[in-house]
C-alpha cells in the first residue's frame, strides 16, 4: 500500500536483540537495550544522515533505511536521521532493529512485517517490535508470526560483543544441508523445557542454552566461541551460546550475577585475543516506540 | 534406594498423555483426562490384577508394575492391582502413566525418574506427574527434567483412537537418521511458537500444529493419518497432528468446536475405513494424585 508521500515527521525508536537464543535457532529472541532512533520527515529527495554505530555505512539509496522507505511509501522521498548504539554486524539484530524503527517512522501498518521481510529474521524483528522475549516464525502463507514469552524479571544478559563483525552471509552458508535427527530432536527438547525455565529461572538447569544446529558448524568463523561459552558458565551465567549468528556471545545470568560475569568476559576475551567488550544488558520491554516528531 | 518393604498400602492414579504435540517431537506433552489406578499392598510375593484397558495383558513378572515395583523396592512382594481407562498402545501414554502411578503407590521419592527411566518417554511421564500442557526432556546427566507450561483454559482435544494398536519399537525404527537442517529448524519455529499459542488461543494460526521430524516418516504405518489431520481441522479443529508414536490422531480445539469436530472424527474413521472411536477428553490439571488405601 505505497501512500502518496511521508505525511508528517515521525520518530520511531527499537531495540537490538539477541536470536538463535541457545536451542532456539531461528525462532527465540530476546529484545535488549541498545536501541536505534530513526526520523523521518516529508523531502524533495532522500537524504539519509546518520551518528553513532553504523554511521560510517554509505548513506546511498542501498542503504537499508532507504530500502524500507521505498517498501512502505512506494519512493524515498524523505529526510531520515538514524542514531544507533546498536553495534552492526555483531549478533545483535541492528539491521531488525533499524528497518523496524524506519518501517513505523515512515508510517507502515505493519512494522514487523516490513522488517521481516526485508532483514529476513522474523525473530529478530519481532523482539525489536514487540520488545522482551518472543518466538517467531514464518508461517506457510510467508508471513512472520510471533508470540511473546514470559521472561523472569530476574534475567540480565551479558554479551562479549568484538570489535570485528562476521557477515551473516558467511555464518548461513556455513550450516550442513542435512542433520542428525538427534540433534534436531535435542534442540526442540530443550527450546521447550528453556522456554519454560526462561518464565521462572530457578527451573534452569546445565545444558538448556546448548544448540547443535548451528554453533557447531559455525565454529570454525570463530574459533574461541566454545571456550567464551564454557568461560561465562565457569564464572556464574546459567548458560551462554551464540548471540544470532555471531560473534558476539551472549550469557543468561541472574541479575545479581551479571557484573561479576561481565569482569569474567572482559578477563576472557582478553585471553582469547580477541579486541571487543563485555556488557551487562537488560532486557527491553518496550520494543517499538512510535511519535510525532 | 530399595526400601525394605512396602510399609503400607497405597493407592495412586495418572492421567494418559498426548506426546509428540504437533511440532514437539519427544518433548511437549499434554495429560489427558482419562486414568490409570494402581492399589499396592504388602504381600508374601507378587500378585497382579487387572480390570479395565490392559487387563488383557499377562499379569506376569514381565508386567511393567511389577518392574516399578522391583525398581522402587529391590523387590516385587506386594498385591498390585491396576485399573485403567487408558487404551494401550494407542499413543495414549499409558505405560507412562502406568509407571508413574506404580512408582507413587511403591512409594517412590521421584515417580518422574522412575517413569521416564522404564517407560523411556520423559515427557509422557511428565505431563502424567505433572498434569496439563509440558515440555520435558532428557539432560546430560540422563535425567528428566519438566517444565509446566500455561495452557488456555478454553483448550480441549478430539482423539481418534483406531481399535487396532501400532508398536511404539516399529514407530521408532522409521525414524530417519538425518533430516534436512530446514526441517529442524521449521519444527523448532513452530514449537516456540506454539507454546505461546498454546497459552493464548486466539494467537493459534494455521500450521502451527505441522511436523516435519516425524510424521512423515511414519505416513506408511497409518496411511489414513494425512487425510484424518486435514479433515479434522477442515471440521473445526486448530490443529491436528499424531498423538504420540500413534495410531491415535489428536485435534486441538476450543471447547466450543470440540463436539462438531469429533462428530466429523466419527465419520472421518468411517470414512478412512477404520475401526475406533472420536472421543472429545479435557486437559487433566491435576497430574499424579497418591493417598493412604
Amino acid at each position: 500500500m505505497p501512500a502518496a508521500g511521508v505525511a508528517r515527521a515521525r520518530v520511531a525508536s527499537a531495540p537490538a536483540s539477541s536470536a538463535n537464543l541457545g536451542p532456539g535457532f531461528d525462532c527465540l529472541a530476546v529484545a535488549l537495550e541498545l536501541r536505534v532512533v530513526v526520523r523521518v520527515k516529508p523531502a524533495e529527495q532522500l537524504a539519509i544522515s546518520a551518528e553513532g554505530e553504523g554511521s560510517d555505512l554509505p548513506t546511498t539509496p542501498d542503504h537499508l533505511a532507504a530500502r524500507v522507505l521505498r517498501d512502505v511509501l512506494g519512493h524515498d522521498r524523505a529526510a531520515v536521521h538514524v542514531s544507533s548504539d546498536i553495534p552492526v554486524g555483531r549478533g545483535l539484530g541492528s539491521s531488525a532493529a533499524l528497518a523496524a524503527a524506519a518501517a513505523a517512522a515512515a508510517g507502515a501498518d505493519d512494522p514487523l512485517a516490513v522488517a521481516a521481510r526485508l532483514d529476513g529474521h522474523p525473530e529478530n524483528a519481532a523482539a525489536s517490535v514487540v520488545g522482551g522475549l518472543v518466538a517467531a516464525t514464518t508461517l506457510d502463507d510467508d508471513q512472520p508470526w510471533a508470540v511473546s514469552l514470559p521472561l523472569d524479571e530476574r534475567a540480565a544478559f551479558v554479551v562479549l560483543v568484538p570489535e570485528q563483525g562476521l557477515s551473516t552471509e558467511q555464518a548461513r552458508a556455513a550450516l550442513p544441508d542435512e542433520v542428525p535427527h538427534g540433534d534436531a530432536a535435542r534442540n526442540l527438547g530443550r527450546l521447550g523445557v528453556l522456554i519454560g525455565a526462561l518464565a521462572d529461572l530457578s527451573l534452569f538447569r546445565p545444558g538448556l542454552m546448548d544448540d547443535r544446529l548451528h554453533q557447531p558448524y559455525r565454529g570454525s568463523l570463530m574459533p574461541q566461541a566454545g571456550e567464551l561459552i564454557r568461560g561465562l558458565e565457569e564464572a556464574g551465567a546459567l548458560g551462554a551460546a551464540w548471540s544470532g549468528a555471531g560473534p558476539s556471545i551472549v550469557a543468561l545470568c541472574l541479575q545479581e550475577r551479571a557484573s561479576p560475569v561481565a569482569e569474567a568476559g572482559s578477563e576472557l576475551l582478553r585471553g582469547a585475543g580477541i579486541a571487543g567488550d563485555a556488557r551487562v544488558l537488560t532486557p527491553d520491554m518496550r520494543g517499538l516506540q512510535v511519535a510525532e516528531a
